[in-house]
């Protein structure tokens, strides 16, 4: 096995290491919610500190009762026993390809790390162009080899910020069905839609036989740090919750158990928490489509984001990651860090760190009617027009 | 790859069941420390409920300069940058055991998790009988085969709760060198050495260029549910720790982070934190202290323990585990889970769930001079007892 540094984390590291050296970093390189935390789940934490017993591997039993619950309200009835959490949907993810074995479809582009998990457990990732974000175009996946036991698919996406059409997701069904495929839906976003309107349906509203859904609490509720995911699996599928807890149990256990029961009061969704993740839902929209228009207006080529705080711009030439940060100071991944091509001139725009340094500047930007116009994130949008004016200066394109 | 559940894991179901139904039943199958949290670490974790972001895949600068600093006072200088931190230091071997690579030698009886893991990362597992506890024989790690890479050694050990000697150690690290394998040494019951006098030698005193430590604070500082490791690798390991972090950037990401914080805070052992552990290392060297005496009276052959809370007696009959769950109310794990024979009549006992169901109860056994006579302990003692006693009598032998 080769195990290679993500792009994630290099390139983090890299930024971090520029400020430290006292350079004006834009970081747009990472999927941190960049919010604070809901002080109701600060409460309950709190309340939970003196829980330090191992627990079930499947998660507290009323984490997973609000889990269950919380795909219920959803239109997809589940039952607490279909529930495992996991410290991150990460975790849970990478269970559930060792699990599962055999090749995997994923989207072309996708996350950083399905592909990777693929690689550590042995299985061959098939990428498989996106025509819409987040879903191996339907066609496509329908020529994919027998070895190929299931489809990843990510509702709404990361990094293309786009969110699959019903369509899509009737065509991804169909194609499941008869190539007998299992569909993994990574729908860790899905709060974060944008527009309340806009029609989601999940792999798992048409076939929720063949089809495991995992979320967190990492983005809409910004709690990545706390490592906290749930995954639900097929009703009546036990030989897959047997050994998916058995690899559990030998590698993390289970996730904090403090953090478990912050997560069932914020999978519980209370007026409170509903609303904090609608505010969340507004800032993330503003300010990524802020950052769209610009570069719409700079005549960067990019689809308008749907959901969650990314953008996939296309800027045409393969280096202009290492021009963004050398000579912008912006700090941006690569599309071959999605699995795009290495010619590719795209790149992933991740906007949720615009919001602010500090927790109070984040309290501001969540609660402002007018983010866009808070000083720090008016400057943080100066810096970005004036790279991209400076970019399509320079050369008269976009290097 | 076949997954199967293990033993911990279907015995606790098995004995929660039981319990539920309302049967009594004397849990002694499960490796929890069963004490309450102290609460200076409630503190430094409510302090830090604010800390939501993902944060270092290594761990926290302050968790890893922490770590650094237990270790140099034990005498084995550390270097942050040496420290890696994960969600329980089970995760950190699976992803020791993912970047290796090869086979592993394993002392026979081990932890139940090592195979496992072994398995799952598509590694052999050659057990090693171990003359002294937790470290394979070393005229027999002698005759391993060249796909051996690396052997593990638990110090002290569970499930026989022995300490091996410096002169096993010093053996051990002669045939590492010679036959240039790496070392893992789980250190998690390190601090929970009955006796402070009984000299302790790691391999990493030896051979610190060649062995890898892990601990956490699982055990000493009863945080098992709190899921907190550290691992050090050996200094100028940069391969290594370079695989070993692209391995957790894509399973775990870092410990929640508030519990980073709070387990900080555990490694800098303030004395406070320094006293809780000695209460602690008192209660369980007298409760399985008292436990072996009562196998011995029965004539029952055990090891005396010398760490932890396990003991790991022969009742020389292979079906021991059915009979005293069944006709005793008493659910212990067989020896076949740790890798003996299954022919084996030898369990492991783990005495630390004696201490009593509620907070309080376990708080007045830790502060406790004379924890065998507080009722409920004493009533846990006299339920084993009528079972040693029932069993002898019956046929007898220990059936």
């Amino acid at each position: 096995m080769t195990v290679t540094l993500s792009a994630t984390l290099a390139t983090n590291e890299d930024i971090e290491r520029r400020r430290r050296a006292g350079e004006r970093v834009l970081h747009l390189a990472f999927g941190e919610a960049g919010l604070p935390v809901h002080p109701a789940l600060r409460d309950r934490l709190i309340d939970a500190s003196g829980r330090n017993g191992y627990g079930p591997v499947a998660g507290a039993a009323g984490l997973r009762e609000a889990a269950a619950g919380y795909w219920t309200r959803r239109g997809l009835a589940t039952d607490p026993e279909q529930v495992i959490a996991g410290p991150g949907s990460k975790s849970l993810l990478y269970g559930l390809l060792l699990v599962l074995g055999g090749d995997i479809a994923l989207p072309k582009p996708s996350w950083v790390s399905y592909a990777a998990q693929a690689d550590l457990v042995g299985s061959r990732a098939i990428l498989v162009p996106a025509t819409e974000g987040g879903v191996p175009d339907p066609d496509l996946l329908a020529q994919v080899g027998p070895n190929v036991k299931a489809v990843l698919v990510t509702l709404p996406d990361n990094p293309t910020g786009r969110l699959a059409t019903p369509e899509t997701i009737l065509r991804l069904v169909e194609v499941a069905r008869a190539k007998d495929l299992l569909i993994i839906s990574d729908e860790i976003y899905r709060d974060l839609v944008h527009d309340p309107a806009l029609p989601y349906l999940s792999p798992a509203d048409l076939a929720p036989e063949r089809t495991i859904v995992t979320t967190g609490l990492s983005k809409s509720l910004a709690l990545g740090g706390w490592r906290i995911g749930v995954a639900r699996l097929p009703d009546g599928a036990h030989e897959m919750r047997r050994q998916l807890l058995a690899v559990a149990s030998e590698i993390w256990s289970a996730p904090a158990a403090p953090v478990q029961e912050a997560a069932a009061y914020g999978f519980a969704e209370p007026p409170e928490i509903v609303e904090h993740i609608e505010l969340s839902r507004r800032l993330h929209g503003k300010v990524s489509n802020a950052v769209y228009e610009r570069f719409i207006a700079a005549g960067v080529p990019v689809a308008k984001p749907q959901g969650g705080f990314y953008l996939y711009p296309d800027f045409g030439v393969s280096n202009i990651t290492k021009i963004l940060l050398e000579d912008h100071g912006i700090g941006v991944l690569p599309g071959q860090a999605f699995g795009d091509d290495p010619s590719s001139g795209r790149v992933r725009v991740a906007t949720s760190l615009l919001y602010g340094e500090h927790t109070d500047e984040r309290w501001a930007a969540l609660t402002s009617d007018d983010p866009l116009n808070l000083p720090w994130i008016a400057a943080n949008l100066d810096h970005l027009d004036a790279a991209l004016s400076a970019l399509t200066w320079e050369n008269g394109s976009f290097a």
